[in-house]
């Protein structure tokens, strides 16, 4: 993706933010929950969805906090695909 | 803890290593899985264990690969009870 075609999609996963790790972009966002329970009952929505659409993002747990960072091994960088992910993310059910 | 106490204990979980992470030693391992489903379900495993012992890691759960990070946030460090912790995680099952 060119840097355009990134900045015409995050402003539709607006909560998204990209992040350089190793020089690979990926797209993070962390979403508060409650406690470590609700926490973890986001982890397997997650985790839920990515097995789905057979792709899968990392997932950090915490107490209270859950990160999702999607992005693409393949190309090692942000496809549309990943942005579509961050999406349906999005929707999954929160508490 | 002193970090002799530390130097003693740590060989009684020679799979984990201190890690400081914004000035706050974490102890951590990473644990190797054949995919994405058998990370989840071993993330549920510590997690299982983290909520039985109301005591909670941080968890980074990706394809083949699940990291946990113990630590007592309270003291901003390592307390005895999280290498108990790291040695309970080892003998959680995994496939």
């Amino acid at each position: 993706m060119t840097d355009g075609q990134k900045a015409e999609l995050l402003p539709q996963v607006p909560e998204w933010r990209v992040r350089a790790v190793d020089g690979v972009e990926r797209l993070e966002r962390t979403f508060k929950l409650p406690d470590f329970a609700e926490a973890v009952a986001f982890t397997n929505h997650v985790a839920e969805l990515a097995e789905a659409e057979d792709h899968h993002p990392l997932i950090i747990t915490e107490w209270g906090r859950v990160t999702v960072q999607w992005w693409t091994h393949k190309i090692r960088g942000l496809h549309q695909n990943d942005f579509i992910m961050a999406s349906k993310t999005d929707q999954l059910p929160r508490p």
